[in-house]
């Protein structure tokens, strides 16, 4: 089975074609360069290297969220006019399933983004013989309450943290309450699209799979732009 | 610094351009198509997406061997072209540290390439809190050989395999004198170019570089033309 899958929800920015779990072809662009410029090309680019025609993937998966406002918004929209005219199913991957699986690590895996103000999104994965579980659902939390979470569920067992939380998380691990190893390369390692089209082909398997009209983000909070606004409605009623 | 990182040793071809450790720009073919016709071309993609040119790049890492013939002659052909009217230096990495390089497995890591006839091209590593340290040569031994090696250095700790000599040594693994992973998806990910310029920094850093004039592949074997004329040359004269 022949799987597009994109990632437009992180700084990065990644494309990749793959063969079930294998990938056949990937591009990644981690510039921080505005993906609206660049994940419609870089589709093009692949597609065209692999001589393969959109009609022939028979399925899309892409992150979801959590994950940048617009970025996602990028990735969805694209996702939704590629398969505009066809009944591909679409894969909705969960951004930190993804990072999770994104890196090779046997053991307790903590995928974190900067959710801003002090918060990560998060959620505590754990690979044993290879396969990847879910240990607790994606959330926003404010860092010490992730860290007193995961160092709950990892019961002392050593942890990775992956994404561009994963300083702002190892800062505020002071206590030691988590058995962190140092943040290195691997911790802010671009997200491939090939661990995107993996997660998605097992959200396929179990059926959790999707249509464009249903598409949606997973925002976990509201725009800052809306939050801005409540405040500042909230202010102005005095409560 | 910015680095042009490229393998075309492998099955994949892969292409990168990273600042330091970091991955700016990847893209990786892994269909299994002659490099010859691609690695240049993915190259020029690259460099057009970076806006980046040729001469900004301040060194060029790529796998030098063991792999295929063919494939690492054109992989160095093609950086000896490049740097042609210029000094930049050259990283000649080994293909087996680039694959241990490439999983985020922390723990014993044993890549291995099938060097054909029952052998392969192997090393031992260890990844320490975040930390790849070697802990054999490169070589190329009979499968059975290498187990017990591996198994010597391992002393009963949990190794991965990767590379596309995987599933041959874990079959070989019969006793079980290897406390394996059982092979999965990472064994089998295609080498990225990112994993060869990370290896190719630390290479630079430590004055391992060489100049275009002196770069030579690592072959541990003649290739199998020469080895077949030298057993028909052999046999005929009895020896």
């Amino acid at each position: 089975m022949k799987i597009l899958a994109l990632d437009t929800g992180q700084k990065s920015c990644s494309v990749a074609i793959l063969e079930d779990e294998k990938t056949l072809l990937e591009m990644c662009d981690n510039r921080g360069m505005t993906h609206s410029h660049t994940v419609l090309e870089m589709i093009r680019q692949l597609l065209q290297r692999s001589g393969l025609s959109l009609s022939e993937m028979e399925a899309f998966a892409l992150t979801v969220g959590p994950g940048s406002f617009t970025g996602l918004r990028i990735g969805i929209s694209a996702v939704k006019g590629l398969v505009f005219d066809s009944k591909q199913p679409i894969l909705p991957v969960s951004s930190l399933e993804a990072l999770a699986e994104n890196v090779g690590y046997e053991g307790m895996i903590l995928p974190v983004m900067d959710a801003r103000a002090g918060r990560v999104f998060a959620a505590v994965f754990e690979r044993k013989e290879g396969v990847l579980n879910r240990l607790s659902a994606d959330q926003v939390l404010e860092i010490p309450e992730f860290i007193q979470l995961a160092a709950q569920i990892c019961e002392g067992k050593r942890a990775i943290l992956v994404g561009d939380g994963s300083n702002l998380c190892a800062s505020a691990n002071d206590r030691a309450d988590l058995n962190l190893l140092p943040p290195d390369h691997r911790s802010l390692e671009p997200l491939s699209a090939g661990a995107v089209g993996r997660v998605g082909k097992r959200l396929l398997e179990s059926g959790d799979q999707t249509t464009a009209e249903a598409l949606l983000p997973t925002y976990f909070q509201k725009p800052k732009a809306e939050r801005m606004k409540e405040e500042t409605t909230g202010r102005a009623t005095g409560n």
